[in-house]
């Protein structure tokens, strides 16, 4: 069956969170007289993630956006870390740092590239707002938004597939998943989905390169965008 | 306060929808011997629209997206016009003319005006499949579709509009509600929208201009999308 869309997965994928936030947090906190591994600040509020979205997953909690998860998170995390007298707006500002991620640099010429022949979807487990916002900023061309919100379920949750299947009333086996992350194609696969894995060794920072997954692990496997163009013959 | 996104009305504001299923319908029936007024053909495909929606906005049946009501007007409408043979995928191509509109000629250009300075967001009744497959046919180079399954309301309930503004998480007063029918407009501000009115004379075809309404109905009146844009300033 032909391939009709590719969803994307966001965080990692097509833009820099760690350097994203790390440089945001830098940019609030320094000032203010703290000093700290910015990278590692990135790391520690993004390691708040899944265990965040795991009590939604599991039902001991509501369907709540990132954006909120993302807050309580950082609250935590600046309580833990030491940083105090910060206002509201300027914890808001610091939080809103996910909205202002910078993509890779093949990513905007290869979604242009990709969107000519299929639909280019967003799904991520950001919110509407969030994933609005980030692709103002880093020009990512999305078709649709789906996940977060949309579907009412993060991933790897069955449904944020599933949601955006029916979303687009489409087959899973029309859809491409396509992510950096083995743990999301796997549960894509699982509903599905066709696979692409995009290789982003940086996305942990410098000297934490990921384990490429074993050839033949997924449908394709890419080192970035363009090249997945050319897999997909665009 | 200052405006963030405009959501857009699509039907008729931004796509001409009678000329286009009107064109289809002959294009597919026309070959098989069947000799109609095509625009009256439109005319009474859209007839069953609003009646079809109240069903879901008083509750009477549960939310059901606007491809399921096209279709199953559709079949009324064959069987009243007594149109005999089609096959199950030729209903549903012709079901999917609403998939394929073109817009009207300043739509496209004043969109990515517009797309610039603001988030420009499609809220239509349409459903996200409809939505996605006409943006891709129409170039409408939209930041992100809401409206439709994705709030589970039609226009004008009220829940079709906050939708919208929870998922961009807005304020009411953030949003401008673009559409060339007032009762959109007047709905969308008594939940604290600003409106601005776009003048599409030929919508019901030849002969049955849209009265405009009188200054100072909306907040913004407009003639067309390059109009709005330079009354916003883009």
């Amino acid at each position: 069956m032909l391939i009709k869309a590719l969803t994307f997965d966001v965080f990692g994928t097509l833009v820099d969170w760690r350097g994203g936030v790390a440089r945001e947090a830098e940019a609030l906190l320094a000032p203010k007289g703290f000093a700290k591994d910015w990278g590692a600040f990135a790391d520690a509020w993004r390691s708040r993630y899944q265990p965040a979205m795991r009590k939604v997953r599991r039902g001991e909690r509501p369907f709540t956006t990132l954006d909120v998860l993302h807050r309580e998170n950082l609250v935590e995390l600046l309580a833990q870390e030491g940083v105090e007298g910060l206002t509201e707006a300027e914890v808001d500002h610091l939080n809103r740092a996910w909205h202002r991620l910078d993509p890779w640099p093949d990513v905007v010429p290869g979604l242009h590239r990709l969107k000519a022949r299929y639909i280019v979807a967003s799904l991520s487990n950001g919110n509407v707002a969030l994933a609005v916002n980030l692709a103002k900023h880093a020009g990512l061309p999305w078709d649709v938004i789906l996940g977060g919100d949309v579907a009412g379920a993060y991933k790897p949750s069955a449904e944020a597939y599933l949601g955006a299947v029916r979303r687009l009333a489409l087959e899973p086996e029309e859809c491409m998943m396509v992510a950096a992350h083995p743990t999301d194609l796997e549960a894509a696969a699982s509903r599905g989905f066709r696979t692409a894995y995009v290789h982003r060794p940086l996305e942990d920072g410098p000297g934490r390169e990921s384990v490429r997954p074993q050839p033949g692990t997924f449908d394709l496997s890419a080192d970035d965008l363009p090249s997945l163009a050319a897999l997909l013959g665009c």
